[in-house]
């Protein structure tokens, strides 16, 4: 019995996330649960599909994971269930999945339109519940994704914003920050410069890249290569978003 | 083994939830335990009606949901484990178990006075812990819901505040507001005028009922029918409280 | 397969949480997992350490508590196993595991060297990850905890400011706030003078100690026994931390 991992918008005060356990639960009753997170900011496809991007490597390989982030409910996008080397994901068409299924890792994409497979229809306000759900109960149970659908070629695609390269570094910017207040940017680690680089964000300049928080003195602005392999922006012992008032978006230079 | 799935307005920032989970795990090492919810607002007992009224249908048969939502615990209050065809309810005797319960569905109710199957007392402040985790774990490793306690004939009721209906259409209220921002009514889908309504809510009307928010523009107010099968009011891709002002309470009228 | 139980400050709303489970699922399937809180405020060790000691004894013997809450993570802080006559602990030697491990009750501290048993590193800002949910596997797999690194003598500890005892009575603090606004103070319930108290704290006087909060009206403040033994200040069906404007570190006194 394969293990079923959620990430949604969905937050934790309402019972959704809840219901749909119910249903996995009352549909796959050997199928075991883990949430990624419910907190993706409301509506936030981007920053639900970095999540899953950066959570699928360390879940068990062929883990279903069940992610909605859907602004788009009830509306004509595609519901989907895509195949990779690494996981099975299941979820809107609308490119919270892409992120985390590089187009060379795709082994199959399914449109998911067995309706046997869904709760009987309420509403249409709720595919977790009513389709997601149940189809991840159907894969955890041993239905093979192409009983779920068509194959079908293409996927919504969503490009992180990529860092602007040129002679003097690199130009990003803010897309992630976490409950610390740390701020991810988009430049990979592996790309910063191998000796001192100067990093400016906002009205800060940060002189050099730490391997850790611990580097710095409290209340220190401190540039890290973090657990997703990607220069943060943190305040030691307190949060860099509150302290330089920035948040996703802000431009990040690095230079050096 | 059956499933324990938890109700309560604990929240998640303290330990209470998971020493309930402790508890159950020592009881009941073989039980699964799901959680619903603890964002139940603080000591809100209609809220935490209405979400256990929700969650059970979605749960395997004979779940055991607890729920906790006591602002008399201490009090005189009782205990109950009630009984339905779909569920066992445990929790306090103030209404929150009801709306799950209606009259005609209900078994048994049994007030819970057999101590040997509570924690041994260490106050008077924390039911959930000390009663109500340990009675759900012996009724998870096989305790008859009889040997709990006496049967009772009555327990507390709580009505949701019903729409008034008359010529013109409902006179409802909106009776919880998610973590979207979305405003549900106490108005029934299935009794919607079946042409063209208007909703009016605060200064806003509202011309159809959608069948989801994706009938919309970004920013525009609908009306759809939600996975509650209640009316519900609801800003695309924003919040209907913030962008309205209004809250729990607010009236609704529909005409048409 | 023994249980492994989680008290961090990471919160719900990031993955991390999430991607410690992934890998206590990957490396020990068959592992149970169980969250005491991730709602610990950031970085605040002694809120840690408090839940933590109020959390262990509530949980089966031998269950492998991992708790993070890590300023100094990327340091030359120690990562610790402590074993207990209660319980395996796993976390930085920062005092978090101190107050659920008195010395009388310690019986092995290990100092975390074995790389074997760590993910490979990609970075040093998570160790939540990268150590303590793979060390966590390993025990729960039956890895001895002395194959984890060497026997240490020392561990960092932490002490509760203790409440000062006079010819009077007490005068103690706020040591932690729950969720309802409920003052927990370092007072302990079987210290509390028999007789008839007068508790002051901020403007307020409160006079007896309750056994519990329904003992009052709602709007009353009440001083009760709660369910950590301690003496708690709670205003009846409302906020105590609102309604008096203290926080943690607010004196108490107790006469009587």
């Amino acid at each position: 019995m394969r293990l079923v991992a959620l990430t949604t918008d969905f937050g934790l005060t309402d019972p959704f996330v809840g219901i749909m356990k119910g249903v996995i639960a009352s549909r796959a009753p050997e199928a075991r649960v883990v949430d990624v997170t419910h907190g993706v900011p409301p509506q936030d496809v981007l920053a639900g599909a970095l999540v899953l991007q950066h959570a699928v490597p360390y879940f068990p390989p062929d883990t279903i994971h069940v992610a909605v982030v859907d602004p788009g409910v009830g509306s004509s996008r595609r519901g989907l269930c895509v195949e990779t080397s690494r996981a099975l994901l299941v979820g809107p068409d609308n490119g919270l999945l892409s992120l985390a299924a590089p187009p060379a890792d795709v082994r199959r994409v399914v449109h998911l339109t067995e309706k046997r497979f869904f709760l009987p229809r309420l509403g249409t306000t709720f595919d977790g519940r009513d389709v997601f759900a149940p189809v991840a109960a159907a894969l955890a149970t041993g239905t093979p994704p192409d009983a779920l659908g068509p194959a079908v070629a293409d996927m919504q695609r969503l490009e992180l914003p990529a860092p602007v390269r040129d002679a003097r570094g690199f130009r990003g910017q803010v897309v992630y920050v976490d409950r610390f207040g740390n701020l991810v940017t988009n430049v990979p680690a592996v790309a910063l410069p191998a000796g001192t680089a100067t990093i400016a964000i906002g009205s800060a300049r940060i002189h050099g890249v730490s391997s850790s928080y611990a580097d710095g003195r409290p209340g220190e602005l401190v540039a890290v290569r973090n657990s997703w392999e990607l220069l943060e922006i943190a305040l030691v012992r307190g949060s860099a978003r509150s302290h330089l008032g920035v948040d996703v978006g802000e431009p990040v230079i690095v230079e050096g």
